[in-house]
């Protein structure tokens, strides 16, 4: 793993590549008592030919920047994030590779503060090949749990938007949901994203995400697929969506890093349970099929969104 | 400090007393990735007969309760909580001592779960003597960031509750303000707590504090002085309190462990500057003094909110 640290009012050291294990950190530290931590989550890539890319890591980068400020944190500079990142990942296997860049305050602090020291670490994990299209999703809309309000820190990749959601997410498995979509709270009558990914519906050929105005997370490939998305031709709408246009949707799917696209199959409302196109036919097995095919080098990038590895590691 | 673990369906093993030091913790924890942490604050005192006692500590391990059972977390017993503060107590110097219970998942997670082991752990600080009387704060009101919203974690002393307000914060001090005051998230028209503590207005013989519906945090101290200030014959009230009513209270005061109770100087309201009653005369000079007494073993305790610790450090 990669590690580098940073004083209040310095810039990051180079990092050190050292192996990967537990890290040490001052019980008073601000991750610890005040929940200063972002975290981040981008795949490498070995393409069809054999040779390994990252996947828009200048956005993964400008992110935990825009997190960092939100937080009062200091963030690595957009080279550093992404020359650590291919550091970090080893040569080429089968499959993919999760990078996980983490920013923690690591200084001890005593009051309400921001903390005297960063840490920036990053560690890889192996996942298994999204390639092959998966079973849908089924949702259930949370009416107790609310994610994140305007004015709190719901719009970046911070750890305190994901433990106080966790007791819906279990209780929503152990219902045998897949996983739960959350509502706006101020209203509780718009939809805003799942625990870990963006959602989208589709009708007739207007395909809708809610805004991104600081409630929900800018995903990397919600932005990418409603690129594609205009690409093949359909209306791409960023608005409000209530639930009733939800349930009256033709199609909905989820987008994140880890399962690239993935359709919704059932969204249970109460006691109403929705049920929506997926497989061959649908918009998101084309879009799955056409984002994968460009991180697998199958289809050419022409937006520039894949970072080779320098030769290096080829 | 003290530091014991527990994994995923067992019970707390039985702590060590370890010298301070940092932790040892995975890059991967349930803290670091999803913030699962929960920390509390208690007092040490030194009675003026020289006795060192505990200020309620059992509401504070069922604070801790209620804040694992809110994150999906395992929490110590009440008992547990109780007896390991006080083997962290060191002998009786000046002062009060501050004493830091901390429980994080530990334990490493991939995918968004409940961590597999936890630690609770205690550490202590000197803390100044309180006991006479400081100067008021002031304080600004937020119109941009919240706080909390209804279907959050905000009830509960999670991590989660503070990075997202220090921006807040700190802009507020860089502006000279001591402190902010949030505002409902649903509303914005409601007056909530601060960063750190708890508020309530005075008006006449009534003394009003927002309601702890899961948006503010239960204090301790607020419970206390809800009640010290029944004994003294005001009428105490739980309930909404708007922002036009807090301009037009005669007295405001914040209460919470560190500072115990604090008069409200001044608070701004976008351009409106309101100056409120303290010093001598103040209700917060009186429930200040009446509290500390009791902490201090200056007037008896009739309520049993003092723990003696059973001798061993006399
Ligand atoms: C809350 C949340 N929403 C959405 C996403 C999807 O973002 P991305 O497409 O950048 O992986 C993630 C995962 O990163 C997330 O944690
Ligand atoms: C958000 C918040 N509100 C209020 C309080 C005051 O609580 P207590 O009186 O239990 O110290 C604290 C401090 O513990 C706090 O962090």
């Amino acid at each position: 793993m990669y590690v580098a640290k940073c004083k209040q009012g310095e810039s990051f050291s180079e990092g050190k590549i050292i192996p990967y294990g537990d890290i040490s950190i001052s019980p008073c530290s601000g991750i610890l008592k005040y929940g200063q931590g972002l975290f981040e989550g981008l795949k490498a890539h070995r393409t069809e030919d054999g040779r390994i890319t990252l996947f828009r890591p200048d956005q993964n980068a400008l992110r935990m920047q825009t997190g960092a400020d939100r937080l009062c944190m200091i963030p690595p500079s957009v080279e550093q994030f992404v020359e650590a990142v291919k550091q970090t990942v080893p040569p080429p296997g089968e499959g993919a590779l999760y990078i996980r860049p983490l920013l923690i305050g690591s200084g001890a602090v005593l009051g309400m503060a921001s903390a005297p020291e960063y840490t920036f670490l990053i560690y890889v994990s192996p996942v298994g090949n999204y390639h092959k299209a998966s079973s849908g999703l089924n949702l259930k809309v949370d009416h107790k749990y609310r994610r994140a309000h305007t004015g709190g820190a719901g719009g970046v990749k911070s750890c305190t938007n994901y433990s106080p959601v966790l007791k819906s997410l279990l209780e929503a498995k152990s219902l045998g949901f897949s996983d739960v979509l959350f509502l706006d709270a101020a209203t509780g009558r718009n939809i805003e994203e799942l625990c870990t990914c963006n959602i989208f519906i589709v009708k007739g050929n207007i395909v809708s995400t809610p805004p991104t105005l600081g409630t929900i997370l800018p995903g990397i490939t919600r932005k990418s697929i409603s690129e594609l998305a205009r690409d093949f031709g359909y209306e791409v709408q960023e608005r409000d969506v209530s639930v009733e246009e939800l349930l009256e949707a033709e199609e909905v799917f989820c987008t994140g890093t880890a399962m690239v696209v993935k359709a919704v199959e059932t969204v249970t409302f109460h006691d109403k349970k929705i049920k929506y196109m997926t497989g061959e036919g649908a918009m998101s097995t084309k879009l799955h099929l056409m984002l994968t095919n460009i991180q697998m080098g199958v289809v050419e990038d022409t937006k520039g969104w894949i970072v080779e590895m320098d030769g290096l590691l080829k």
